[in-house]
């Protein structure tokens, strides 16, 4: 399939009220305000879990990365690093570690976005200057963040060129193997991974619905009732109605959200994440 | 001053070159590759310190909460909250907590992005049902990255209107005032505050060079060398020269990043945040 096939399958810009009704659906104000192409473009995200074999176009990948490069980042120190695998056994190995989710293998690239405290700590040993902070559990959230903020501009130039993308939080599951299998130094360590590709528009997903705005936009003070009974069961039958269309099984919101964090053991293995961390070079002090 | 004349200080969108020269100086390649708007607005990203005091355009706060809404968040369980405050004494108070930066004074809005585990606590609270993973260091981690996830697409569609924005990392200074101040229930934690409004352009700062994209994007796996020697001294001179353009001092990148990290007394009392968290309601474990 040739580029100029795919560029078409990017997203039309679309208009404020059908963007905020399908995001927020019975949760959406009718408010006025303003808007752009490029309002519309975010509020048309759909995370991409199913991707054509086609390769990105040349130079993609390298634009990508510049963009997320110019995300801020915490005193302009960048303590974060990305690996792009394409090679596909690598791919299938790292798939594992994310409980075999099948996009890792039909994207052409994963990304793996990487707090990186080993480019510092190497200035260091070269100057024989301490860098002792580096060992606080500030340090580390600072790493993750700004390879969250990076990751998230990533995504959004991604979605520009009319690619897919979606992160992988999975790669938690077994931050040592990862490490292992992307030759990580000590003191860096995979926050998340990413999948980018040519979306397959005959499996593709639709714009989540997500919680309306007075349940996550406080003014001033944090209001603690913000999230109303009625808001949370108008909020569940909007998610059940968005799975049923999308082919899932419908499950209520609150329920899913009771279940994913219930204990340990729903955690796929990531309630080990913090001692993994410190072994990987973050002591989180 | 009319948001039509505002309107106009917004970037034109710039070419490729352009772009890519302002934020890699010496370090830009001139690969080939696809340009769009979206990538002139990314790459010409710049943090604004200096406001005028005009109000936001009516409707542009809930549109970029909309877009901060639309980014994706783990498993869609939306752990994050923000916090618009617009009371001159409250920002004052913030500002304090945040080494007295002027910037906070100057906006006509500090947004700040909560790590936020009260909604789900909330649920569990009135189902009966356990949510022990939230006690988990990982827990944390999805919310802290959700948060920022949401705060970078907040950052472009602000950028998108003309509008400037700046992250304050400081609120970290001392989270346990921050929720005082701001009301926050037990297991909500702010993140990082962000100022929002119109760039002062008499005042204005410039697109800030980044490492070269070849110490930062590796290919299947990570190369540890990948910072050359010259390549950073060539970069400590790209910094130099941004900051006497800005009329700053001067002084070497890799020198700042050892001062920055330099042991638990250059974290401005950060080194206090994983005990900070942990009475705010995140056991971490």
């Amino acid at each position: 399939m040739e580029t100029a096939e795919h560029a078409r399958a990017a997203h039309a810009a679309i208009g404020a009220d059908e963007a905020l009704s399908a995001r927020y659906r019975s949760g959406a104000s009718d408010a006025a305000g303003p808007w752009n192409e490029i309002l519309a473009a975010l509020l048309d995200h759909r995370s991409v879990r199913a991707y054509l074999p086609d390769a990105l176009p040349d130079g993609a990948l390298e634009r990508i990365v510049a963009a997320a490069q110019s995300a801020p980042t915490s005193s302009n120190m960048q303590t974060w690093s990305v690996v792009a695998v394409e090679d596909p056994q690598r791919k299938a190995r790292l798939a594992r570690v994310a409980g075999n989710q099948q996009h890792i293998l039909e994207c052409p690239v994963l990304l793996v976005w990487i707090a990186d405290h080993a480019r510092i700590r190497g200035l260091s040993a070269a100057a024989g200057a301490p860098v002792a902070g580096l060992d606080y559990f500030e340090s580390f959230l600072v790493a993750a963040i700004d390879a969250a903020l990076a990751a998230q501009n990533a995504t959004v130039a991604a979605e520009s060129l009319g690619l897919g993308a979606v992160y992988i939080g999975a790669l938690r599951n077994d931050p040592e193997t990862v490490a292992a299998e992307l030759g990580l130094p000590p003191h860096a360590a995979a926050m998340f991974g990413m999948c980018l590709g040519w979306p397959d528009l005959a499996r593709a997903s639709d714009v989540k619905p997500r919680l309306p705005q007075a349940a996550v936009l406080h003014r001033e003070r944090y209001e603690a009732g913000a999230l109303t009974d009625s808001a949370l069961a108008a909020y569940d039958r909007d998610m059940m109605a968005f799975q049923s269309e999308q082919g899932m099984a419908p499950a209520p919101w609150s329920a899913t959200a009771l279940s994913r964090f219930r204990g340990p053991e729903s955690l796929s293995g990531r309630d080990r994440l913090r001692a993994a961390l410190e072994r990987l070079g973050f002591p989180l002090k």
